[in-house]
């Protein structure tokens, strides 16, 4: 994104008040019961499988508008194929508004349980975190997607997705807000679409009534969002995975790992862009761990000591910009390392911090990696591509972090969600703990049957009889 | 503060190498067993005591320094106060040190465990953040107690603490790093020491190297630090907390937590600053509520209900202004409410989302307050001073966040902690789960017991055999 411009005055003022209102419908969401909650999602399914023709409709002319840009390459046949939605698509929409139905609920879990003194304990229950700013690129199945995660963990959410899928996104958020409007309970403002750039400008600012930020899509959204932001922002910096092979590793798991973690799908962040491989090793694995990568066509960028390796293969000379590159294609870069400790301090210092792995049946090896390297996922003899809130068992992902303050890694709706502390007393003030005539307790209760307040309330009336 | 002034290229410098080298020391912390961290703690205790004519002898200057503004006016003597360092300080210093080093292990801990399929399993454990920045003003025992919270928690620091306390700070680091020295693995760039406003402002932009900044101090501070950080905060808003007195109040709690709420010790955050009374028991409760707290010496702020139900007593007018006001002082604005809603709203609207309580034998009215109010703390029948990291049994506090991400409400070392997910597998490839080969069982793991990677590995090699 280049320089922001200063927004005009009409449009802070229009943020402003939107933000204002999304944080009055977060109070009304919050208060709904799991079973409203899922009943409402079911009826949004239900309205986008109806709504498709309208949908289909407005994508037809985000993709007659796009057009143009994409026979004079402004645009990319990737990013083109991305925003059209198809009847197939828009199925797959409604599929996963359900789902997001069917996980539990990431509300009123307790967290923590502590009876401080007689008759006073303490709670630690998740909550909604209130107003949530999604900005994303294209996709335009990320708006049901979003405003379903949302609901589920009863926030408000105020979104802006590319120009390019204008009338996509606004077909979607009507049908939304449509839908809503059937249930008197919760307000329109519960979801709402940002039209501008300026906009988003605007909304970074609003740190009264917005609590997170997310932005879906490029590292440089990310990095823009992040600059601007005076609220937090769940980011997202690139994803420079590396898979290191070390002098104890199988040298089956090291292929396999290596050739899933490259090429089974190479644009996403959790594939590996770097191969290093220990010097005691290199000579034997990495000329068949090259010769797998090459039947899917990966082209192979290498150090010095990995092209003196493999004198008969094309081998791109590595530079130090690659081993800080994310390339998102079947490209991979190579490097012989003399240990662990430099496979480590290689990650540490040009990787992103997303997930790393060993492959090797040394187990001291394994800890020291997992323990050393600063990054959201460790893993010992799995692939990279791992790395998802699916597959890591959260039912869904709102994304992944690779900052390391709130959520970290994969986040599933507990990302959504933050706590409260609820303390039941029958009347203790902490004079009498300040002046030592009471002592506090601190005793931990069974979380899965904590002490109630009622009968903590019992305890405390019984201890007061003469 | 005032605007920000443009660094000068030699601070910029300074401290983004500062920041790098305090990245590699964090490294050479988080590798560190408890018992080494503790015995480092302990060492530093005793260097402290060791140290004391020297702190002794540092503060002597910056008091004397600081004279002529306090008779002049520009430092108040509450603020004198906090900086002048006794002896009896500093043995308080060394022994909130030994504290620290009594507390539990915040590392390493398992937070989570998930059998993902045969032979896979996923574990979130606590881990450090890596470089802490903590900007505070006057008091000169934070240094010890943050350097040591920051080092039983594995992370490097780097602090900047009022210029009024510079001689006395810098002597604390001192003797600090000159400890640090005796222990060979230790770096001595652990903890660093800033010392100028444009430092601080070099330091918000090193969001590669510090991962988290903690203003201790002021309002202004905060808010100041949260507009030029491109690091996470962990804020502090200001601490505008109520209580709630609901029409089903017992009357005795109801004087009892207002008092210990607002009088107990007026200048914290977590003192009341509002009181709202329903209209119903308004006119029993308020004039004996009044009472008390003119037996503190408490100024009256009411709304005209108030004032009207009180026609004997002095009551300044409150104005709007008043209830968005922190006192920090023997001040109460009161407010006569109709109903559980209007106080819910009022607070949303007018408080600081600290701590606020309700007065109520009525467990249905408790149960909306506590779930409704937008607060790190909502509380039941007991006073709003309790919110505080060792009441809550944490054993510190680092702060007390009014944000809702990453930590809220009082912070213990967990704060200062992040987590990474493990991953143990067997040459897991994700090729086999996408082409639906094989399928996620996603089975939660006991965290007391959880599957060993080892056996995980052995089950796997039995399935293997022909």
């Amino acid at each position: 994104m280049s320089q922001p411009r200063m927004p005009v005055q009409s449009s802070e003022e229009s943020v402003r008040s939107m933000a204002r209102r999304a944080r009055i419908a977060s109070r009304a969401l919050a208060k709904l019961s799991l079973k409203a909650r899922n009943e409402v999602l079911l009826a949004q399914a239900k309205a986008i499988e109806e709504g498709r023709l309208g949908i289909l409709k407005a994508n037809a002319v985000d993709c007659t508008r796009a057009e143009p840009d994409v026979r004079a390459g402004k645009m990319s046949r990737a990013m083109f194929k991305r925003l059209q939605v198809t009847e197939q698509g828009i199925a797959q929409m409604a599929t996963q508004v359900r789902e997001v139905a069917r996980l539990g609920d990431p509300l009123g879990r307790r967290l923590a349980a502590t009876q401080l003194d007689d008759g006073l304990v303490l709670y630690r229950e998740s909550c909604s975190l209130g107003v949530l700013g999604v900005i994303f690129e294209s996709r335009p199945d990320v708006v049901p997607q979003l405003a379903s995660l949302a609901l589920k963990s009863g926030n408000a959410a105020i979104m802006k997705g590319g120009s390019e899928a204008k009338e996509t996104n606004e077909a979607i958020i009507s049908i939304w807000r449509e839908c809503l409007a059937e249930f008197p309970e919760l307000p329109a403002e519960s979801v709402n679409l940002l039209h501008s750039r300026a906009d988003v400008l605007e909304l970074l600012a609003q740190d009264r009534d917005v609590d997170l930020i997310i932005p879906r899509g490029s590292y440089q959204l990310a990095q823009f969002i992040m600059k601007y932001s005076r609220i937090p922002v769940l980011g997202h910096s690139e994803g420079i995975c590396h898979v290191y092979v070390d002098r104890a590793a199988d040298r089956k798991k090291a292929i396999d790992v290596t050739y899933d973690s490259k090429a089974q799908y190479p644009a996403v962040c959790n594939a590996a862009e770097t191969l290093l491989v220990h010097q005691a090793i290199a000579p034997e694995i990495l000329p068949r761990i090259v010769a797998k990568l090459k039947q899917a066509s990966v082209e192979i960028r290498g150090d010095h000591k990995t092209r003196a390796l493999l004198p008969g293969e094309v081998i791109v000379p590595a530079t130090e910009k690659d081993w800080a590159t994310e390339y998102g294609d079947l490209i991979i870069s190579v490097k012989v390392v003399a240990d662990l400790d430099e496979a480590i301090e290689h990650i540490n210092s040009y990787g992103s911090h997303h997930t790393d792995t060993i492959v090797t049946e040394d187990a001291d090896a394994a800890r020291r990696f997992m323990s050393e390297v600063d990054s959201a996922g460790v893993y010992q003899n799995a692939s990279t591509r791992f790395a998802d809130g699916y597959r890591y068992g959260f039912g869904a992902e709102v994304g992944i972090s690779t900052g390391k303050v709130h959520a970290r890694g994969p986040m599933g709706l507990e990302g959504l969600t933050t706590y409260k502390y609820k303390l039941y007393g029958n009347g203790h003030t902490v004079a009498e703990y300040v002046k030592g005539e009471k002592k506090f307790k601190h005793r931990a209760l069974d979380l899965a049957n904590p002490f109630p307040p009622e009968r903590a309330k019992a305890s405390r009336t019984v201890k007061a009889r003469p």
